[in-house]
């Protein structure tokens, strides 16, 4: 997927590189006008799109866009780790840069490339809605500038603006019952795919 | 799963044997006290223990279970059919009765069972959610008592209560999740089962 990462990035990468997140403080509703309009943008391809039972407004993304917080994040950076459960309260909105999904499979040697994210990506929204621990391994492959929603600032939209909060909610139900849908595809087609080996198997097994 | 079948259900079988859903009305906010009760009951163990982010109250629940209608269907009837892209406006809440959930495997001859559900479990959320075609087929494997929540109802509930629609999809969205980390445990199985399947067809190979 194309992207850019603006000039100024590359100064901030090594400013960031130890820390995997800065540290979050209150939601900065006063944040610029420029980065609101970039992340409202990127949101509105996501949850406008994904639902056809009460869309978000183009208005309304842009509140929810203000009640998130930005963020750069040094490349090679796993920000989210499999497994991890104290740290489950946030997700990303991928703005600029990409960021690689990794599973570990069962013998815990080499971790599966499930998928690299490109910007207009949700990260982590599993773990914000219901607080289990991580269920795979974010890393940052390049430098990346994103968005950071926290519970606590679900939890305040929710308080502020109720209805703007359960359409957002839907909107990321909706995207996770594509996935469910597109999950159970594979699962058919694993499940055809190791009856037809079990078949070829057993035709080859010397008698 | 153990579960009990009140005896004027059975009469009630041949009456609805033709339609596979009563036709559905407006929201019956009158009904009586005990649909209501098993109906809350039955929600709580499945909307409040799903999520640790806002979780609904017991009232809350017993106001959503106002929402929702009662119904009964009748044994062997296929009330859901996977493809189907118009009737996916409701999802259902098993009261009594057990239902099949069936997926056409890519051939379509033998449909694979995915799982059997009984009492207290959500049926067609991903629907209701996203208005995408059915991806199972349910069928009643019992005579079914059930209480069903329309998009209308749901919208309904958002324009009334907005909050505690917001709470009602997140729990449903929680529970996603976790559907969503277990086929992806599945996945991760069969992805090693193929491997390993792969590499004992290799060695089987007359050279």
């Amino acid at each position: 997927m194309a992207f850019k990462i603006h000039p100024y990035l590359s100064m901030l990468k090594k400013l960031f590189s130890r820390n995997p997140l800065m540290p979050l403080g209150e939601p900065d509703l006063t944040k610029g006008y420029k980065t609101v309009e970039l992340m409202a943008d990127l949101m509105a391809d996501l949850l406008i799109s994904s639902s056809n039972l009460m869309p978000l407004s183009m208005k309304e993304v842009r509140l929810v866009a203000r009640y998130m917080q930005e963020q750069f994040i040094a490349q090679n950076t796993v920000f989210i780790r499999e497994g991890d459960k104290r740290d489950t309260g946030f997700m990303v909105l991928l703005l600029e840069g990409e960021v690689t999904v990794e599973n570990l499979v069962i013998n815990r040697e080499d971790p599966m490339i499930i998928s690299v994210l490109g910007p207009g990506s949700l990260i982590g929204e599993l773990g914000l809605l219901d607080g289990h621990p991580r269920y795979a391994s974010c890393t940052a492959a390049t430098l990346v500038h994103c968005s950071i929603l926290t519970r606590e600032s679900l939890q305040q939209l929710m308080l502020d603006k109720p209805v703007i909060a359960a359409k957002l909610i839907l909107a990321m139900a909706s995207r996770m019952a594509e996935r469910l849908r597109d999950n159970t595809d594979k699962l058919k087609m694993y499940v055809q795919l190791t009856q037809a080996m079990q078949q070829e198997l057993s035709a080859r097994t010397p008698r």
